[in-house]
């Protein structure tokens, strides 16, 4: 829930644009790396300071720099001063509970992302903010902490592998962009084994547990459409062409992403259906379970309430009962007992409120 | 639930483009067949290799090639190379969860599709992806499996029923979409019958497992709405003519389809608004049975309450109860006992809580 | 439920523009019937066999030539082919579960539509669908089997009331359509009057019949606003002018009409939010019933139970229960009880469970 | 709910344009008052015949006709021939269940509106529908019966108040308009009183008469959500421009009165909203009373069923049971009666089951 | 709820731009106080009358004039004349339950909005006029009381930080807005920790005030969310810069800002998607806790019901009872007792109706 709003309150008063890390500090130290290719050369670096990379932004090569942790507000302003980049943008890397976006700035485009994973043990799904800013001959990529999804990439890179070293830094932002809504996917198959769990549990035995479970899931499926929604709209706003760094080659790629990202938010909503449709399940399996309590307490009542009428008929200390005095009273009585037990049972029986295992559970 | 996002997770990671089978090999070795025809011949065809159906490219014929059977991504490949298909074509015809789409690429229009069939047996609707891609002179199809819902297509062509011959691949694909559009109508009528017997179900004699079928044909409908809704969009903007691809006479073939393509989502809605309300049915007869049955221990333990606590009176031993030694005491006590019976049944069928066969069940 | 497929499936794999009749066959001999007229003239005739029909097509006056009974197949046909008709349009006139829509084919406008009854008996709205031809000199409709709503029509082209003998074929085509949306009205008002009935039935004494009745006219009004939604769009296309075939001075009619379908489908929607609130308050009613049993039996349980236990304590066979030797022993047990519920009757006004007739019922 | 059809079934079959008045009547005889007014001058007059107004459509004067009372058709009938009104637009006058709607014909505009009352001894929201003609030099207005909203705008006519003296026939238009939606915000008041006592019951001390009440209160939004949604529209069409009758300067008048027409549909969505969350509340209510009746009864018979069973077992004749003839028998009994009901009200109270004042009720 | 509407009653039938205030009289003497700088000077000033403001209308400096208090209408009458703003703009700023709007007068823009507090010791949210008057040399903004979010942008005036005294009044206007939107997301992090609040107790031990504060907290986000959705609306069209008083260099703030109004009706929308979830749980944890209830009662009854029916058998006065006189009837009958209860122990267990502590709570 806090991952709404974050600690956006820590930044309210402030002046806009000025850097503040709203966020936990995930790493001690920013860690940067370097990829810097063309289709013949390709160099790997995890250079100390961040002014190694400066000469890079000039260069003809494509230049991925990745920037893992984002705390240290003088490294983000002084890669801000180097990339000419808007105090805005600074302030939205640094601000990471950022709604996806797309802002096209002419010389270079900024584009946040959500980097989801599913925490087993907390049976959450967290997120991550990934900035992008795509320029002519780098990319910047800023992530709150190390561990990414971008490894496939990384290896397609170094390897040479698919169409990546031959295209350009718009090429290797879609590539990325791939590589988070394909992650995307991961976790939804993650989800959707939670929802056949859930709905196994919800109509066999439920407990009050899978509710809270299932309550807390589609929470979850609601933040999570809010965070990926807006990536409909970006990756459709880039397929347009609208701007210059995107080549035409790469449309057909985007095209194809887009249809990804329209997968993704058809998925969630389909769990979001199943979610809501499942507590209607638990509910009705909870009141099943009731009723048979219910029928138990109604057949131990009905059949013995008359029964013990009876005895205390037999058991009032009237003086003149004659009843009483018949050497054959009691056995009589008894049978009178087992003639009602036996009719009830046949009522009962065919009000179906015995138990018919045919019905399963 | 997995259909909706299939083995996708298996491709993670992998370059876009990368030819990987996602789904189940569902036969031995791929199939081809060929219909080759114009308005005067007609030639059918299995071919055992691909390389038999390269020169059907160029030919002025209508050429159908059909495919079945995915894992053998050679095939596809030198398909792909020979009819000069972009990859990302040949990967989501590999992906067998794509979403539909139409995507027009000049030369060609790649329409990927839903087959549905319901599985009595274990009581869902199953989906088989279909590509269609439809260049000047030919038509290719990929399917899955063999077996499919273009039979009266191919017995139209075989004996030159109706505009099939005269047409050309245009409407070809035409008569391929309307096949798979006029199955769904067949499905939906399998759904049509099992919603009815819900509904009897529901309403006469519900048992937890109708809800469970409730439910899932209700998540049935839910996907099968999200595979089919694209298929709108498809046909429309098949309709506005904007591939050169498609004759100006079809159109009113294409436009057809599309009145048929609404009627269908029509019907999946308003099989899912049916199936909602289906549930608050099954719920009231639950909550009827079990008023009954409180009924009738209301009724047992208010009638022989009092009538205990009457008898336990007189079975109390205080030695100075004048009642005891009466002769009447015992008829009285009865007389008592059968009057206040009485008068309990009178007030419950005032109450109507007695059985009052006119309400139906 | 099955209205909204029909007999599809009957079709499905027959070539598009073969004419089958998908319906039940309605009456024995389709029932041609004209009326030509021009402002001055009027001729009503009922011919045997459908060639006499034919010269009208040229004749400058207005011609509207009515056919009952879709079963002819070789009598649509030769219409069809006389005036020049598309062969899809011929199928969509004989398969009767077409959705409405209006089809522009430059020289005739293809108009279906739904006519709608209430069956009372059967507790069902039933509807039939109507097929409008509009050409230069003529009208064409087509209907499943005899009796419908134009009789008003009829009338006033026989009497030459209103501007119906003024006007051309648009005009023509507009009184038809204003008489079937005229008729939605009546229908709706009778079901008005059930959900009136149902309202009464659910507030005061509602039976299980009542939560079926709602359900299955909530489920009519779901299929009724999709046959009748897309008349909207109909009479508003026909509004904007496009085809030649509607004169100016029609337009202003046809917005009156325009206005008329919004406010069947405005009280459509208003039907089925009231039906869907109804079933709240009829769930709340039943719960309600059940309460009151409910505290009837807590009532009598906790009445009696601790005066039983008490004539069970002195109904206990101790030689050394030195009460039981008192004279006034028994009579003080009595008053005891006596006070016992006194007070919990006092107890349970205080909780308000005794019956308080300002609450009404 | 009549209310949405009206007595519309009444005319149907009759030709489009035929005068009937669809309604009740309302009014003995109808009622024309005229407002006649420059800036400089004001005449007020009540005639007798409508052949007074009739030159009050060429003079330059703004011309205000008002008409109460609609029974009388052939009075509607000589003005519309006198005013050269379209005889659809005398039917919409007649026909008093139209939906709000705006009509331009270029010599003039006409408005339908409906003007509500809370009815607080029928509780209901009763409506009544105003059309106003606006032309060059007049403003007709036509009412169900006398009475109305417009008082403060005679007000300020006669004393030369405000701008309304100084505007033409638009502002008199804009100013009964404006009249009528501050009138809406007066109802709205009295729903927003009834909604809160509403949920004061509901959270205290619900009857089946509060959900009643709900029930009709959101049906009586439904409905008039449907009648002044219409109205935004209609002010929407008349600030745009449009019509060559308004005046620019009126643009900003209208505009304040766009605003006001969106705050009244989003008031009346929002008590539609509350009253749903109402019903929610409702139940829970009646439920939570529910739980505390059987809280009591599990209480009553925990206690009383074991304690009398004990009595029951020392209430056995057998001749050997040893503890009869003891002499502290009968105290040891009463003690451990004491001790269970002590041992059971603690685990009660453990369970929270007993009474807890801080609960709030 | 009386928010929505306001006094506006109270102004029912007054002209148009007849000045009322309409909300309670929140300050004793409206306060007025002036800020006035350019980037090198700086002058801030609380004068006595509003007549030292009016030359600042005209001065090259940015001025901001911020009046507190609007129950003083003739000096909003006077500012409105000496700022030429239009009468229906000064009934706006004094009737305080505007909808969030911007109005283009050409010369100025003329922006409403509303600012949020949460009322701790109330529970409610409570909002607040804020209307600004946006013109070329001058921002005037009029509030309901002291005390208000600008605190921040006051301080940055007075210490020249950030860009605020280097922008023009649109900066200065956008830094106000800015400052409230900020502040939405304070307001918004209380209410997240209340609806966590309220999801543990309704999860955990659930009163029926839970269900009220549930209630309340939601209708106050569907109050909240039409109050702020407007506001989208509103920023963007200034992002559109349709108005000539916004440079284009604020552009890029207002977008940052657009997206941060976006994310508040996102939370928002969240949270009432979360509210209403919860209220399934809370219902669902109290019949729960009722089903314990009747677990308990049903135990006890079953358990003791048959053993209290064999003691009355054996309480029966039968002469002739043979087990009565054997010396082990009592023993007997009293393992017979003990055997019946571990077995239907046993059986209750198997059915888990017994505590199971791994259930959870």
């Amino acid at each position: 829930m806090r991952t709404l709003l974050g600690k956006r309150a820590k930044k309210a008063g402030l002046a806009p644009g000025t850097l503040v890390h709203v966020g936990e500090q995930k790493i001690a130290k920013p860690r940067i790396s370097i990829f810097d290719y063309n289709e013949e050369e390709f160099v790997e670096k995890t250079p100390e300071s961040i002014e190694e990379c400066f000469p890079l932004k000039e260069t003809e090569t494509v230049s991925w720099i990745n920037i893992d942790g984002l705390h240290d507000t003088h490294l983000i302003e002084s890669i801000g001063k180097r990339f000419e980049l808007h105090p805005l943008i600074l302030e939205d890397i640094l601000n990471t509970q950022q709604r996806p976006k797309v802002d096209d700035f002419e010389d270079y485009l900024f584009i946040v992302l959500r980097m989801i994973s599913f925490n087993e043990t907390k049976n959450e799904i967290e997120s991550e903010q990934v900035s992008v800013v795509l320029g002519k001959n780098y990319v910047l990529t800023f992530q709150e902490r190390p561990g990414d999804v971008f490894d496939s990439v990384r290896e397609r890179i170094r390897k040479a592998k698919g169409r990546v070293r031959k295209g350009g830094c718009d090429y290797l932002a879609y590539a990325l962009l791939d590589a988070i809504v394909d992650n995307y996917f991961s976790v939804l198959e993650t989800v959707s084994e939670r929802v056949e769990a859930l709905e196994a549990a919800a109509m066999g035995d439920p407990t009050p547990k899978n509710l809270r479970d299932i309550h807390r899931l589609k929470n979850s499926m609601t933040f999570l459409r809010k965070s990926i929604w807006p990536l409909r709209e970006i990756v459709n706003s880039l397929v347009r062409g609208e701007s210059k760094l995107i080549d035409e080659k790469t449309d057909v790629y985007l095209r194809d992403l887009y249809d990804h990202t329209i997968q993704v938010t058809d998925a969630i909503d389909t769990f979001r259906d199943m979610l809501s449709g499942l507590i209607d399940v638990y509910l009705s399996s909870v009141s099943n379970k009731m009723n048979e309590v219910m029928k138990v307490l109604t057949i131990f009542a009905a059949l013995f309430i008359p029964l013990t009428f009876l005895a205390g008929i037999y058991g009032m200390n009237f003086e003149f009962m004659p009843e009483l005095k018949w050497r054959i009273g009691y056995p009589i009585i008894l049978l009178l007992m087992i003639s009602i037990t036996v009719v009830m049972l046949f009522y009962f029986r065919r009000k179906k409120w015995l138990w018919q295992r045919k019905e399963g559970t």
